[in-house]
């Protein structure tokens, strides 16, 4: 059945970053649609931000394509440049290797909820605001390679 | 800038189907979001399906995997076991090589849109209802490979 049933699939707020850079987004409720869909050739999750969750910590991507668009509610776009607000419809694109790290905060009263597709490309990418980045094997390190 | 500004991205209703297969999606009006994101990884359109057009004849992909998420109105999505009601919200994935094909039919009073997204992994498909199928170099073909 090609439509989804987004009920039935699992909802979680995982989150793989050391503490203190979970705390943003504990609010941040994400299905995995690509596999329950039975695609393989790209990423696409669900993601559902309570007032006041980040999507992420600002990122880049150094090698993979990310896109999403708005589905309801309303979420800020911060970049380098500063705020955007997004709102129902609205499309938002990153191509790899642009190392101006992007996320969406819900500084709402109201849930938001966006879908957000990935290539799959995998690789590194690097955090704007804080001293972390990510490795190809998808380890959080700071900036000079150490653990945390 | 990554919110992508869509009234300024250009909006077709081209087709390279073979009359009479063009007149259902004379209504299909269409965006590339990904050439003017600066996304190369994986192809994603908005499309706005005036009352009564069909976003394709309904068809199948060999080899790419496909994914469209409703952001506005409502659309009927057709495949072999019948009609299902899209809304905003609903998501769909159409793993590459199922050979159920598969479109959507605006049945309503209003414009509906959506947005989709391709893996680009290109190939060759199908269509269920037609005498017409299409090649790895995207030409429309009678099922025994005679061109139109």
């Amino acid at each position: 059945m090609p439509k989804l049933d987004l009920d039935s699939i699992e909802q979680t707020n995982r989150t793989g970053y050391p503490a203190p850079y979970d705390q943003e987004v504990s609010g941040r409720w994400y299905r995995r649609l690509a596999p329950a869909g039975g695609l393989t050739q790209f990423g696409v999750s669900q993601v559902t931000l309570k007032p006041g969750a980040w999507s992420s910590q600002r990122h880049w991507h150094d090698e993979e394509d990310e896109f999403l668009v708005m589905i309801s509610g309303e979420a800020v776009l911060v970049e380098d440049e500063g705020p955007t607000v997004l709102r129902a419809g609205d499309c938002a694109a990153f191509p790899a290797g642009v190392k101006d790290g992007h996320h969406l905060r819900n500084e709402s009263d109201s849930d938001c909820v966006f879908v957000v597709v990935g290539s799959g490309a995998g690789g590194t990418g690097g955090y704007s605001d804080i001293d972390m980045m990510w490795t190809a094997d998808d380890r959080y390190v700071h900036k000079d390679g150490t653990p945390y």
